[in-house]
């Protein structure tokens, strides 16, 4: 069939399992031939093919609920529910988004893109059913990176212990455990060494061939029930949070997939199906990927594997120019170690771990945790380098000031992704942590506008007896070949351009900065333009000379402006009892959409273009 | 033995089993003695007098590093490490604090006051140690509520999955188990019924009497770790995340204690040993508290148990307030529901929990999941209202950000214990929510100035369809006997003195705007004095009127500065390009110790004195 012609997932009751699997079949080089186009999240969602069709299959959303946790996974779910002909522009600027989102369609109950969320609100969502006397099934797709993160094991533990039904699907793509990381992880792969799934699977099978003929598949469940149940020796630590346990399962295999999840509907009270997927299933590149290389991807050519959107010779991420400068400095001091919340591929990290993989530390899906850790270690002399994405650290706002902020800790926090995003939109763009860091007593926050001011600021992050916050964005910036390390005095701003008798001065942070500069010497304009690399603590030398010369002062953000550098010069300036014209561009109390980062400025008049237009006149 | 003579817990080492009892004994008594004229956190701390003991016994402090999480149970450990002789000051201005803290004493290797952070922070201190190749234990004691929290859980499988040595005192005192909240806790009962701890005792009585004759104890202590090892059946959770368990252990039982210790002492890779402990042990009133009455207490009458810092007639907690508001309000809408994370006496919400035992919930030390819960339940219609304390809030700022502002849900967030809470110090004031909260797209941020306005903008909240913050002091306020609601317009500020020709324009927000409404008045001072109950979105028809009288403005607030009504007003101010005088009080990007309010606040400058004295010259 076309796979653009899917209205909605009705058609789905129909199928054999023999179309079921034909279709399987065809979405998959659907979604491939997708994504080979827009980028994307690709091995997850080339996982979850099977047990996304067998889920829409049993249940009937949209009454029933269904959410996929963080949400990546969700592309054969939007296939299903009629968007397939909108995945051409996913992930693009008022295309689809890359996670569920309720604007889009009603079988969005959800919405998330941080992680180990869906349990939580899933409880909610039966709690809300059960107190309104209604029946719906309430469902949650979970991995199994993220079925380790504290927010969800804090859900399990009222999961078990209220009376409201949800259920559980936990998709254990095997991801965290070749990843080894955490205890759990091996308790995990206990489980998915049950012998349950082959006993089930060997004594009905051709079950579910009977479907179209109605009760018989019922009354064939119901005896199926107490096989399974007593097959089930160990359930381990679901056993603990008392959620009746189900599996493991071939979660690439969709009519075991229906069974179970028919029987899992049958039940009265919550359950976990253990769904074992193959990440990446069906795609040689994708299958081979042990290291997750594949997870999110830019274009690519679906013969050779390559990706098409390549780096420019001599550009490098910022988190590899931040990696490589850490790793440098790790050389020199055994104190340094480095952290990181599941995002050692993310955060280019490799060569730390490698390197010094007595020094490095995945703590998984744990923000809190993290920081927490890196007190710890910070208490007792080391210096720790945390690097997690800008809005991911949201998680660990507590941490940051109960631990780092209160007893003023030596550690340095590369805020990774900060600034906007691009295509992860809203859930991902790192544009709040100024405007959250900013009060708490201690700390420091500064950004870069080039590489080597990047490294340099890492180092002297590094010198610091405070907490120490490096923003960096996901792009890739230029490296100069020449590079030397300089000083950088904490607070410190510079001139990128000075002139005597200024008409305006204009400031900002990060990598526009040179674009700035640029634009205005080009076209001769008699503008200061300062580079407030340090956004606490300010530079105040320069910023008194600014009052000295008393013109109009322009501040260039794309960042969240309330809370953010714009107050802190306000309150600098009304301190001073200094009445200069100040004008803000910045992100104005909204959240942004996903897309292309120029297309979003532009649509916020907060790109270049706009800013110069607006200081012109 | 005088017990404010303890200098150090050097002495210990040379007692026998009968002289620490008779000092726990001691102890107990001067404690009571002693937390009776101070207030404190008395049941937590009568429970670990033998565990505490025993610790120190064992185990070398300072070189090892003993953590106790949250530290509201280390009161034994001060008086144990020289602070006897400070504990009448215990939680005053300038005395010692009620949790561990660095300052006070190298005893102290550890600080917290929030909950689940001392399993994380060791095992940094325990990789720190072994990067060093150093050779001391680090001990942390930790409570069953804290235990079922995320980041505990978080730091287990942490520590499970590494290498690095930390001795986790699992100290169960029963608590969260009546209370019945979670899943964890049935599997912690679980665990409490081993048959384990009997056995040890029987099999190896008057071991430790050994203690003096050197050698022979580390004997006996290697035959009894296999046979110890081979008693345990099931180790539960624990051995989910793959850390060693021994217990049960009576963990009001010094010898047992002691010999169980040096078990874990000898070991080379982490454990667990579950004691179970008598909350509130000693005391008549404590230990037939069963509902946390006698948590954390002010002054009382050791004989009689009466409280002595009564409430005033007339007077009710602003918790009592708000809760009786919203048990009002659920008499009347079926769909509001009601969330606490583990605060279901300190915010007064018996009242609920009784009347609407099924629309209540009390989620445990999650505040994460409380508010990912109440997306859940928003996203289904139903109108939830979280209590949770304003300090404690800080560990659901993702929720706050991804969930609430992110999708715009209507829920009521109580803010309790907001502003400087006094006793309990930096970790516990709530003075940040604003600041972190105000930069969130859709939120609304308010806060009342009497118990009357309290009402009104709680039921206003409840007619909103945005996040609704509402700020709440810890104080009791006079109510109104003859209260009738009033609408109150989202944004809405008020005059509570308004003149025709002002000299100046005061602004503030809470319990203090009628004090100083009334000195104004009482002074015959031409002083506007406006009551800014909504601190987000602001009053701009005031706020013009203000702009329009070109008259000085004074904001008052006990806050952190940086990020709050301050920063709103400047940037509206500096958008409307008016350049009155603009002067804040409130605090000053800095942590404020513990302390009676009152000298916290004059101590900063914050008191109204210190106010009426700046704007009055």
């Amino acid at each position: 069939m076309n796979i653009k012609d899917i209205k909605d997932p009705s058609f789905l009751k129909d199928l054999s399992i023999k179309q079921l699997n034909e279709l399987a079949n065809d979405i998959r080089l659907f979604l491939l031939d997708s994504v080979s186009k827009t980028g994307g999240h690709l091995s997850s969602n080339l996982g979850v093919v099977e047990l996304t069709i067998a889920l829409h299959y049993v249940f009937n959303a949209p009454e029933d609920k269904i959410l996929f946790d963080v949400g990546h996974q969700s592309y054969i779910h939007k296939i299903l529910t009629g968007r397939a002909n909108k995945m051409d522009n996913l992930r693009k600027f008022e295309g689809i988004s890359g996670f569920q989102k309720r604007i889009e369609s009603e079988y969005d109950c959800f919405e998330a893109g941080h992680s180990s969320t869906a349990l939580s609100t899933a409880l909610g969502m039966a709690v809300a059913r059960d107190l309104n006397h209604d029946n719906y099934n309430v469902i949650s797709v979970v991995g199994d990176g993220s079925m380790m993160s504290g927010l969800s094991l804090e859900a399990l533990n009222q999961i078990g212990f209220n009376k409201n039904k949800v259920i559980i699907i936990f998709n254990d793509n095997n991801m965290s455990i070749d990843k080894n990381v955490g205890s759990l992880a091996k308790a995990f792969n206990k489980l998915r060494k049950n012998k349950t799934y082959n006993e089930i699977k060997i004594s009905i099978k051709d079950l579910l061939r009977k479907r179209k003929f109605g009760e018989a598949l019922i009354e064939s469940i119901h005896n199926l029930k107490n096989k399974i149940q007593n097959n089930i020796v160990d359930s381990g630590i679901f056993d603990d949070f008392d959620i009746y346990y189900l599996g493991p399962i071939d979660g690439n295999n969709i009519e075991d997939l229906i069974r179970v999840f028919e029987i899992a509907k049958e039940k009265e009270y919550s359950c976990v199906i253990h769904c074992v997927t193959k990440k990446g299933k069906g795609y040689k590149y994708t299958e081979q990927d042990t290291i997750g290389l594949w997870h999110g991807v830019g274009r690519f050519n679906i013969e050779t594997g390559e990706f098409l959107d390549k780096k420019k010779q001599g550009y490098l991420s910022c988190s590899q120019i931040v990696s490589n400068t850490v790793e440098k400095l790790m050389d020199g001091n055994k104190d340094i170690v480095t952290i990181t919340p599941a995002m050692k591929i993310g955060s280019a990290l490799s060569n730390i771990a490698e390197k010094y993989p007595d020094r490095f530390f995945d703590v998984g899906i744990a923000e809190d945790h993290a920081i927490c850790f890196a007190s710890g270690l910070a208490l007792s002399g080391k210096r720790p380098f945390v690097s997690i994405y800008s809005s991911f650290s949201q998680r660990a706002y507590d941490q940051f000031n109960h631990e780092l902020s209160r007893m003023n800790l030596p550690v340095v926090i590369g805020l990774d992704r900060s600034g906007l995003v691009g295509d992860d939109g809203e859930t991902h763009h790192g544009v709040f942590d100024i405007s959250f860091l900013r009060s708490l007593p201690n700390v420091i926050i500064c950004q870069a506008k080039d590489s080597s001011e990047l490294k340099d600021l890492i180092i002297a992050g590094f010198k610091q007896n405070s907490p120490y916050f490096i923003r960096y964005t996901r792009n890739s910036l230029k490296e100069d070949p020449n590079y030397v390390s300089s000083d950088i005095e904490v607070g410190s701003w510079t001139y990128l351009n000075k002139v005597n008798n200024p008409k305006l001065n204009i400031i900002s942070y990060g990598e526009d900065l040179d674009s700035i500069d640029e634009y205005v010497k080009d076209n001769n304009l008699e503008y200061n333009v300062i580079n407030a690399r340090y956004i606490k603590p300010i530079d105040t030398k320069i910023m008194d000379e600014i009052i000295d010369n008393n013109k109009p002062l322009f501040i260039y953000t794309t960042d969240i402006i309330k809370g953010g550098l714009y107050d802190e010069i306000l309150e600098y300036l009304n301190n001073k009892k200094c009445n200069i014209e100040v004008d803000i561009t910045g992100i104005d109390d909204k959240f942004i959409k996903h897309g292309d980062v120029k297309l979003l400025k532009k649509s916020c008049n907060i790109d270049l273009e706009s800013f110069f237009n607006k200081i012109n006149n």
